[in-house]
């Protein structure tokens, strides 16, 4: 199915977009999922100046590429994320301010509904992020939550989010919460319990990426089928395990590519996921929004991944039966 | 080598302890890993009543036990931590007190402090415990952590440990670590930095618990030959992976014995945990001390499985050669 | 939990019942699954000799053995297969009669009402049996089914059982279907279609045995937990893959314990079947009836087999927490 | 090894011959193993017109097309089958006629008579094919069968197919009997004790497809080196185990490609097959004849399927040292 | 089976006899496999002096202990080795002589013939041994053997075995030769052309030793069904895997029990041997000889392992069916 | 990393030299591992003749090849094995002479240290090869070493080695020992023991070919990591396990390809040998030398074979980062 590939510009955020312009069309990319840090994609400007969408759309379309999909992940952390000075760093400074807890989530949030907007201006119809979580320091931790906790914290996750995802519902963009560990939605379960918080309002899906999964044990397989009608955007990246007796899954301290981990991401088709039942099932649920890369490979230069990974992944995403399958004889 | 076997009683901490004390003796055990909570171990009488000590010692040496570890996780849990209302439910009202978490943390320091003076009156050489961590949120988590962060979480977690374990000198107690997540120390590599931010002074060892390690996929093995003269107590608890391709290795929100998780506690030797490599190994490394039955599965009547317990360490505690190994012929 | 233990006749129907009923007893069993066949239990006569199952149930009495499953597997066969000569030597003479077809499967169905009576006389709550199967051939065979030929296999069958269940409602005894192969339902999937074929009535469940599962690559366990509630009989039978290359899972044509088959049936704890999963996951869905040992093992002397396998299943079946699970700390 | 690729037209009889001449020469296949029904080959007009054969020849030989093997699978399976509705979907109506069992299997082998003396006519050396089986609704059913069933049934098989074998011979043209569920010879045993009923005779051999034979658990090279001079035609199709706790071996009555199966067949390269070893195998028996691509995957469009299948053959079938192996050093 | 079970006391002779016999009476065993090495046995003595046999007999029986089996490892390795210093500690004095390699190896060559004289006198119906291997340094060494050397080297082995083997014909003796690395038979295609070497002849056949096959990959099954009626001896041992990275199965230069090796022996039924399966295929050949425990364990107090075996061993030995196996139904 | 990738000439030597420049030039190889043997490097006319290397480098650099390795595996063989027949085939006549074992040790070792000279002659900067052992016939064989054996042979080692290394450190030349059985280090821990005979002189480092660790179960990242300073050289080699139940991973006394064996050599990339992380971890090591093809596959054409694997090697060796690596953020 010639479904778009894009390029995740995050990992990319410390080049000028113009200079990722130029490299990404000479790699055969149809477009991006653009990230709103780097001087990538600026939403206040986006929000408050005209000129800003229609120039950035003209600059990209000299490459042929497209923006179907903005990506704000380090503002969506500060929504429902404990702020603690972590979040300084993630956030723009206009959205950190004083840095006080509350402010910083309700500003995060106005932020993430402005995200909305300038997608709409941008023709995007999919804005991608993460939500930040109340509750990640229960995930493996101690003490264990007790059953109050956790209703508690799934109620004020709804608060939260209704209203950005009413922004959303207004623009006509839907939102593709990334399931990764650190969020409230992390694994197959996690997932089922936060799309229940919000009633499974329609604007709010999952972005699927099958590298956060694998190294828990989840089947990405089992994750599409559950969550069919739900996939709103897909990631291209790969991970491994790399156990050996002494390193573990929850990986430490330990930066991307330490030996010391138990798992490590690697470029697609080079790590143990398997594409192939992958691809089989986004065919089986009729998924058809675009497969971005999220480029991400602590052995490789990424430039020579990032030429590699687009040839990977056009020759993975094959034509499915036009009609349903034919009948085998012998 | 006929250890000891120990009960632990944090498990059972809501049962009194007369009323344990008999069970435990009747199934055969030799003595208690006591716990500083319910009424099993009041560290404030012990420290102030000069009589406590020695009726309690008493009262168990009528049922022929001893108490050579005394446990104190859920104190020693808030003197890391950042504290929040989660440690209120662990804490004595006199260590919460306030709740501000700097007061918090210096009196669960303290507490620990007085745990070890208690812990000697009663001849028992090893308190065990938690720590809690100043980074666990950065565990498996988002945003990951900068390196300064890091440095800077050690120097911390040394500067609130080495006076308790100036104390721990004094009394010639020693501390024995749970390798467990939520604390700085929950795997190997982790463990082996804890050790390094405290100079490897020799008050500091690890209490092994394989269950901990197994899911992680950390060989337990490794563990016990990379801390060969660190091992200051053990745990022996069972677990077992159940990943179905749904379930995920973190678990989740879900309490013990949900089918939802990816991996269970079991009663020793009804789970994934290769128990022959294990004792063999504490064997080789020449560990004598006590082995403490941590008695947890969800799916089991707690006391068929404590006096199930005792019988199945009994066994798998073998004696090793008096000498040398024999050599082999044919 | 101390569920009864029964032996289930079906292999034993060689010896006498007398004979049989002493042994039983020393074994230490709790009572029988019989079989309605050999001179176990003869449903004409107890159908209308009203002295026949006091009798049965005086001469059981003596040895302390109860009846709480009538099986009845040979006939059930005959309902829904298409009848050859192979089931000529399944039937009494009086159901085969002349052998044709229609007839045939209208007086199994008959005596399969007769048996739910008989059961009822005796006491017993369950009628274990096989349903056969019109579609059998279509099972991994060639050519394969058009979905017409399958709706209409599903509706005969129904047609042919619902008058026999109708007697189980009025009698109060449910029907167990084992799942095996050979029948309609032969795995999770099929199950599931047969019951729903069926309208999911109450008076029709499963008779679980994982020895048919554990080869086909289904998980027991699954298959429990996906019909909690309809789980009415218990087989513990054991099986081992004996796959080496060149014997296949389909095992040929060849007879039981032939080294050429891809799997054996083995004495219960001796096969490749995870009881410890199984056991729990009965107490999970809170299934309180019998388990029937279905003893075969091609390389065991069949009475020391019957004899151990009474102690290993005694040993198995634990009691869970009499409350909900205990809260685990470290 | 240079063997001629050849496409089995089997799974595109819905296609007019001549369309699909054009794109196979296209793809770059070195000709077909051509199916008698469809358009493809008539038998009838094959053997009663004399310009039929040539004149087909001709219209392949413009697109660099031969024909080393002609399929009868269909009319093969009628011969040893019991006859019943299904077959009448397989059969031309001359051979079925008045379905009356006797004559349909009559009329069934005379076809494969006239199969063979078609395939001489097109200078095929190979006949391939379906055998049907009087036994199969005993391999994994109920009740197993008694020796005297068994030897019976061979006996017949023999007879039938003899006569066959005896125009086979006269025509020098060889059977290649495909291994395949739902036939006499369906695993590596059931082939032996298959070519046994034949005393062994030259004209009758089979044909491989690994396909059959991986999800039974079965080694394809074992087969191979079993019946090393017995194989006289090479499928090439892959598949893949797709078990996931719920999906049985067995598949059920579910279609191809239904995530509810346990397999699923795979376009060459895709599924679970070895390929390496197999074409190494092929190598060392010596098999010099075609590899025909038998193309079914329900996941993927059937045309860019055979163009990719072709060049993964054309790369698997690597030159073997023409002379012996060389002599290593480090 | 109520086989015999054996103490090979190899691993004792550092003991006096007369202390073993007690213990091994005490222990259970029914007899020994008594080695000629230590006072155990004194082959010349018992050769000459007409009293030895019948007082060693008379000492064991007053422990009901028999000898079935007499070893003699360490004369048969010096047979057919290339003799260098390595076999001054294996033999005695007067074996080993001036240490002249064709000497050295003739003297074995009659005291292995005398040790049949001997055993016969003790109405032992096995010698057990090795044989040594003219060629062992080609195995997995560098450079590889041409086919001229590996010709010659049976040859030579032949000769030199035959004249043994005539006098085992003699006495009535058969010999057990262990499958062992070091000999010329050491895993399943070697001991065939050890076998064809001599020609087949029935007074040479095998010492069944699982743990030596178990770390080479060979699946002792197979070897059992590959040799059915060569089984002439078996020992229980057990063996276990210890790779882990960096550890190898050719154990380097390290001695039993050191975690550098790849493997390791173990008491019977804690390695990773298969003994179900072995009994039963033990069962299946009808082998009806002893079972002799070679006990070795690096980890284990060899007392409480020996113990401990007999009891495992006696356990795992049990009954076929008397008749062929039963008809299994459901 | 554009690693120069070279063809290891040893498998090749029955060919003339030029006939093999024309060939390698054309593959696309940049250089030879050149060996010592055939008319490939004649060592004593390298030496005398002052026109010889300059003519050899000129042949080449007309192909564009250069020698930045010269092989001698055969002579190093020699150095320090227990010399017997086996030995003459491998040697030039002048180096063998009479046979007696001393003096060939000696004029081994006289060639090995002339080899590094002509190696300073041909700009090379490694010299390859085997050193043969003292105690090969102790690995995996009967009887074991005693400590004092294994001390004395690592002491006689050094002794033998030494004289050359100082050759080799006086021409800058270093030497890349081959890990492989038959020399004293052929795994991770017998690597280290004969550095440690050296003192860990700096001219000695390691060959590290992947293929022969593969099969002993050494994983080939924890050699590459363990000796992450000592890599002087690499083979590119694959291997692949043949284990089916009857073949052990000794491989007996059967030739490469054999279906007998439980291992085999193949084409790189096409056994079981994970490349991905091999070349990851030579990056992590920055391991910047040659890549050297020593092709080998008893089932391939080797010319095939060597022009696949030269774009296998050129494909795999891809850029790592050329800064550390990029954090990841989704």
């Amino acid at each position: 199915m010639p479904r778009p590939i894009l390029l995740f510009t995050g990992p990319w955020a410390d080049l000028p977009l113009e200079h990722l312009v130029a490299k990404t069309g000479d790699w055969g990319y149809q477009g991006f999922e653009l990230c709103c840090w780097g001087d990538h994609l600026e939403v206040q400007r986006g929000l408050s100046d005209d000129d800003y969408a229609p120039a950035l759309l003209d600059q990209l379309a000299r490459h042929d590429l497209q923006i179907p999909v903005v990506a704000n992940h380090k503002v969506g952390q500060a929504v429902s994320d404990p702020i603690d000075a972590r979040h300084q760093l993630l956030l723009p400074e206009y959205v950190w301010g004083d840095g006080n807890p509350k402010g910083v989530r309700q500003r995060a949030a106005e932020e993430m509904a402005a995200t909305f907007r300038v997608a709409e201006k941008l023709g995007a119809s999919v804005v991608s992020g993460f939500t930040g979580s109340p509750i990640w320091s229960f995930v493996a931790g101690y003490p264990a939550p007790k059953p109050g906790q956790l209703a508690e914290a799934f109620k004020q996750f709804a608060g939260q989010w209704n209203p950005i995802l009413d922004v959303a519902k207004e623009t006509g963009v839907r939102f593709a919460c990334e399931v990764h560990p650190g969020q409230l939605a992390f694994d197959l379960y996690s997932a089922e319990v936060t799309l229940d918080a919000l009633h499974g309002r329609e604007e709010f899906g999952f972005l699927f990426d099958p590298s956060h999964l694998h190294w828990q044990g989840v089947d990405p397989v089992e994750f599409l089928r559950r969550f069919a009608d739900r996939i709103y955007h897909v990631h291209i990246k790969d991970a491994v395990l790399s156990l050996n007796g002494r390193s573990g899954v929850l990986a430490g301290y330990w930066p991307s590519g330490d030996p010391k981990r138990g798992w490590q991401f690697r470029s697609p088709g080079r790590g143990g996921i398997d594409w192939e039942a992958i691809i089989r099932t986004l065919n089986e649920i009729q998924y058809d929004g675009p497969l971005a890369i999220d480029w991400h490979d602590p052995g490789m230069d990424r430039e020579f991944g990032a030429a590699e990974a687009y040839k990977f992944v056009r020759q993975l995403d094959f034509d499915p039966p036009a009609r349903g399958p034919h009948v085998s004889r012998g």
